[in-house]
């Protein structure tokens, strides 16, 4: 079973404050990028696996989506989503996504963002999203990037020239691992990005863009914090295509 | 024009003393994972890009290859391939890869074993190989994985807790690096693994496997040394198909 650490009161509390749980698509600086993998939603049936608040949920409804399921497995997030927006065109189902039971050939679009990395069995998860598209149907999902997720010291730390460097170790070593962010013990993940395309091509699916996202010298500009971002990836963006 | 290091006297002799370049394929630690990439050899069109030696040449044409076309920068390396068999189904060419003019629906098989991470116009480069391979045919590569040439001081060194770490920066910044590797300023040019998949997507290749290539347990115990390649992966691997 996947930690549910989005029901841990310290967590729930910090990860609120968040820029993108606040200002929600638009306070996340990856979204642009993200949007851009999207096909057009009119009329489209969209499942969110980790919808959390109910954001993009909601957007894809605006885009003309004709029908959303948000899946989280924090009840704290679907109870902020659910209070959000009376819209019978969107459900919000509370599921370990260790544990789904999709139904087949229902959605044209699968849309996850930063939260795969939290699944365990990833594999069995993927089973059932490409049960669960049509035949030609759309996933796009980011993950955190696995030059991000590998260290077992994951911190900046100077190099001999004063300049901040990302200390990577254990990159090849898969599994869990155990970060402090927003709270203690928060458990994620680490797959190699070889692990993700290639679980995907094994499935049928056709890759169709990759992106190791970091910022634009725009974005650097208007948050100079982030530029330490630019030198190693935070995040990584896949877009594939179910067999036809 | 690609950088014609191989040429270079003191590199030359360094890269003749390497292990691969002694023992050929076998003496490749990444050679298994990079063979298991390759169709069944039998009656095959290939073609070599930085054949070197000519190593992978003659195991081409052990294997039942056709032909085989191996191309490279270097005329010292060409002359050595050129005196170890006389096989008129080999043909060996002195050429820059960013200058090649490869003749259309020629070939079942590119294949290239760490060459492409010298080139500068890869996408040239690539649009000559998708011309080149018949419908369907395929492309099999290792390049220095892109966490491997980011770093602007590419060396292990301690972190906090005393483990080796590799120092990621610039992993974004693609271009050229200039290390010291048998020779002063080597030039080879950074991408990120993005940069290499999506550029074969464009051109319509259908990605067929991707591998970030790490010594395996046994070739530790044999190579002790090999250990902090574990850490981080010094080679990619690339399977692709030309659209059908």
């Amino acid at each position: 079973m996947t930690q549910n650490i989005y029901d841990d009161e310290e967590f729930f509390a910090g990860y609120s404050r968040l820029r993108r749980s606040v200002e929600g698509l638009d306070g996340a600086p990856e979204w642009p990028a993200l949007r851009a993998l999207l096909p057009n939603l009119s009329g489209l049936k969209v499942l969110d696996l980790g919808c959390g608040f109910g954001w993009f949920c909601r957007w894809a409804r605006q885009q003309g989506a004709a029908y959303v399921l948000g899946i989280d497995v924090s009840e704290k997030m679907l109870a902020r989503a659910r209070g959000e927006a009376d819209d019978p065109a969107i459900t919000y189902r509370n599921a370990d996504m260790e544990k789904l039971d999709l139904p087949a050939n229902s959605f044209n679009l699968v849309y996850s963002s930063l939260a795969l990395h939290y699944v365990g069995n990833l594999n069995g998860l993927m089973l059932q999203v490409d049960r669960s598209l049509v035949r030609g149907g759309r996933l796009v999902f980011s993950v955190e990037h696995p030059i991000f997720t590998a260290p077992s010291d994951p911190n900046w730390s100077p190099n001999a020239a004063g300049r901040n460097i990302w200390p990577v170790d254990g990159y090849l070593d898969e599994g869990p691992r155990s970060t402090n962010w927003l709270a203690q013990g928060v458990i994620k993940q680490h797959r190699t990005l070889a692990t993700y395309i290639n679980m995907l091509i094994g499935l049928g699916f056709s890759i169709l863009y990759i992106e190791e996202w970091g910022p634009t010298e725009e974005q650097i500009a208007a948050q100079p914090n982030w530029a330490d971002e630019q030198q190693r990836p935070p995040f990584l963006l896949v877009a594939a295509r179910r067999r036809g």
